[in-house]
């Protein structure tokens, strides 16, 4: 469904040519296949039979495939090449995807391809790693074209043409005024519909912006929440020093979107495509977390250990646990999942936290309500109307307790400066199984009279 | 963080003047608003009080911010205006934009406001509302220029001046044969570029295309991954339909992300911005899943009834219940994530069906040898080796399980063509954790000889 039966046949014959070894066939059936296509193979192949098809490729195409490629299976393809071919494609690259590539390359390679570099290129370079990590000014291409108030759309015009080979878009100018402060923006559809000799303060609009070191995902989806070509980047006096574009943008956001999906699921991201990322590293990305939520479930043994008493008095007790935790651990994930949500999306501040708790306390007792009213006719007539009375309550306590937690987490994770996907669903269920034992034991001890 | 301090005065005071019912100063107030901070702040609103601010917007600002809201926003707002106001919001919209929000309308209004339409707008409309829903068709835009092979650039930006008004984008232009047949596209800065007498066909390039009746996601993952401006959207027999523009495509992108998301941590999608949803439609989305969740969870329960015996004999054993299936659940979880997102990203496809397994498998094995160790030595430590022997062996049975249901669920879910993301995390783990407690109580009734 996701992919036409012709690409599908080609990455067969690919992948059938790589393990017989048969690169002389291997690069000519390479050669027809369009750089879009060969990015998508690539991506589903292992590390090493990656950097074999990558060295296949005509040298033109090899750089429009590279700058398609993620920046962490760009940086494993560089440790196979030759010096003389990474420094090539290094010089190629746009300074903004450079920088991108940089970040994932051990510290010691940096610095030597950064000195191969061109004078150009290396000054364009150094503007955009000056910015901290994560942050909008890292992201912005440093390569645009200007225009002033005062100049007329003819002027405008040839000054675009003249540049038109070193900007990474041309389709929004930044209006700058004599201290390098942005004045407005015109689009090059504004340049198009005006007359020639209009002059740019008559056509240009109010210029939306952001500053160079303002979260980069913010910044992205601010820009795409207006659906801009491309938003210019100030520092903090309202100077120009940079463009973000709507293609890094969307590579913005999804690869935050990976971030949190990821956290949401309890697993660290795992940067490469699927079937690039070795075994080990699958491993690697979910065990630390999994020793954490289980370092935290041996609370539930503890709990547990404490109502042994309990437990072996009234043995019915035990078959619950799971139904009860598992739907306190559902409802404080349901919670988790939208806050996080609506917190990406700028819907929900950290600053609602007060107005969050209200909504999903009452959301959450509303839910036990219904669920334990069912508890409590079901578990009543199959054991006792004790034991549903037990089951009904534990139900509205749980599921009104883990909504509240659940939904505040992600804005306590705001405030404390951190990503508020960490407080993951699993990390979240576990701490609501503990207290929805102790909730459980001691409205059964009470109820029961242990 | 996420907000200026202007901006956030700006609302507290547009709140206070809402609770104070002061219309007068509030209509002064939002005046001064940008069109692009209203509809953040409409969309942090509730139902009623939204309705009183979009009122209070100038004509010509309102249909700024309309078309700027959530589909779901829009059609409650609809609901609040008077027909003549509908109307006249209704044609200002562009085709694509006026769709989605019928999408959304009782299906009683939505004839009544196409009939309203003006000739043009209903034709241009009709068009695409032939196209099935989550179709690309959809969500393109009729309203585009195009060129043709022979004609020169300077023809062909002449002809772009002349329809500049009404084109959604005039940054990338297919070129058709005569039979409307696509032949190439051509970027405004290719023509801005070349010679004004040079011909369209020595500058176009070739044009990748996607068919009206495909998946609207894949066709904004196409678009957003390659980094166009826009792709031409043609018909069975590569005729020009429409084009979809890179706004659409992160605006299409965004709803799936959100689907995903609320999927993964088992809510149905809000679809609107969490302070604009009621509250009874925050519970209306959590309370299915959670009593499917529940009613699956029964069967945890049937499982430790059936084993019942074994639990009164060995009580220590229920002490590990929670934190075994809860380790089961968590490691579900993590495959299902990750392939649920490589699914999405279309990394990984339906048909790799055997090669996730086979990595799946051998994750899963790894963790739970890993975990298994660990329990092995704690509990054999602080209970008994026998007590150890039996959560090690227990754990590393689990995981592997766990992990490879999780991982093959999301692509069970796309060969039985349902939203992979239905099988939602809590989906997985209540069935892991039934399937789990079996494996437990076999393990242990073996080792302690039971």
């Amino acid at each position: 469904m996701n992919q036409s039966v012709g690409q599908r046949e080609v990455e067969n014959r690919i992948l059938k040519l790589l393990t017989e070894g048969d690169l002389k066939q291997l690069g000519s059936v390479i050669q027809d296949v369009p750089a879009d296509d060969i990015v998508l193979i690539i991506e589903r192949l292992g590390a090493k039979q990656q950097a074999v098809v990558f060295r296949l490729l005509h040298k033109d195409e090899a750089l429009d495939v590279f700058e398609a490629l993620d920046p962490l299976v760009q940086s494993d393809l560089v440790r196979g090449l030759r010096d003389g071919e990474v420094a090539e494609i290094f010089e190629g690259l746009d300074p903004d995807d450079r920088v991108w590539l940089l970040d994932e390359l051990p510290a010691t390679l940096a610095p030597k391809l950064l000195h191969g570099l061109s004078e150009r290129e290396r000054r364009l370079t150094s503007v955009v790693l000056g910015y901290p990590q994560d942050s909008v000014g890292r992201r912005m291409t440093p390569e645009y074209v200007t225009t002033r108030m005062d100049y007329t759309v003819a002027d405008t015009m040839a000054r675009l043409r003249d540049r038109i080979d070193d900007a990474e878009t041309i389709y929004m100018l930044p209006v700058l005024d004599d201290a390098r402060h942005i004045a407005g923006v015109v689009s090059l559809r504004d340049l198009i519909a005006a007359e020639p000799d209009a002059i740019i303060a008559s056509i240009m609009s109010e210029a939306q912006s952001v500053e160079a070191t303002e979260d980069a995902e913010h910044a992205a989806r601010k820009l795409t929440e207006a659906g801009f070509v491309a938003i210019p980047v100030v520092d903090r006096e309202r100077r120009l020093v940079g463009l973000l574009t709507f293609d890094d943008a969307m590579r913005i956001i999804e690869h935050e979107e990976s971030e949190d999906s990821a956290r949401q699921g309890g697993v660290e991201p795992l940067r490469r495509p699927y079937f690039a990322t070795p075994i080990m590293q699958l491993v690697r990305s979910r065990v630390v977390w999994l020793l954490v939520l289980a370092v935290g479930a041996t609370l539930t043994v503890q709990v547990l250990d404490v109502f042994e008493g309990t437990l072996a008095e009234v043995t019915v007790l035990a078959l619950f646990v799971p139904l009860l935790i598992g739907t306190g651990g559902n409802t404080g994930n349901q919670a988790a999942t939208t806050v996080t949500r609506a917190l990406a999306l700028g819907d929900v501040k950290a600053r609602d936290i007060a107005r969050v708790l209200g909504r999903e306390a009452r959301v959450g007792a509303m839910l036990g309500l219904l669920l334990g009213t069912l508890g409590f006719l079901i578990a009543g007539f199959v054991y006792s109307w004790q034991i549903g009375a037990v089951i009904g309550l534990t139900l509205v306590a749980i599921c009104t307790v883990a909504a509240t937690i659940g939904g505040i987490m992600p804005l306590v994770a705001r405030w404390v400066k951190v990503d508020p996907a960490v407080f993951s669903n699993p990390f979240i269920s576990t701490f609501v199984d503990a207290s929805g034992l102790i909730i459980y034991f001691l409205i059964a001890r009470a109820i029961l009279g242990l």
